[in-house]
């Protein structure tokens, strides 16, 4: 799967509302009413990540959790990632 | 609570074996066999800082698990942490 060039990327964080480029990765930071509601939100991320095999880093602060994704094996962003991101977005 | 001092710290951390200081935390990384294997210790980990009413900061980059513990009203390291991370470690 090949890496995606910056301006692909920027095509793609279009239709991906509060998405950024942050170094190799794709991140947004969801924030929630409490931990319990954030880690409802992991769960769910955590089960479709692993029906498609693809697993963002996901880091929790109390009621906001920060998801990064990126495709390692290429060392940056891919389609891969951004079909990821798209599928938590229409969770 | 009060915060503690280094040395408080340096001898709790004698009895919480791979926990470090780190800037106003105390730190673990814990490693499981998969994703799977690590989301269920963040559940688990969820539930008791849910009961205990004190949240690690939580950094899932798959199978790898980083907790940090800090009090966040004192801006440093307290009793709740040590109490916490041997909790942790009791699970």
């Amino acid at each position: 799967m090949p890496q995606l060039s910056a301006s692909q990327i920027e095509k793609a964080l279009q239709n991906l509302p509060d998405w950024e480029l942050a170094g190799e990765t794709i991140r947004k930071t969801f924030v929630f009413e409490d931990f319990v509601a954030a880690m409802g939100f992991v769960i769910e991320v955590a089960q479709l990540a692993e029906e498609v095999g693809h697993h963002p880093d996901i880091d929790i602060r109390y009621n906001r959790v920060v998801l990064a994704l990126t495709t390692h094996d290429v060392g940056g962003v891919t389609e891969r990632d951004v079909r990821l991101a798209r599928e938590i977005e229409e969770m």
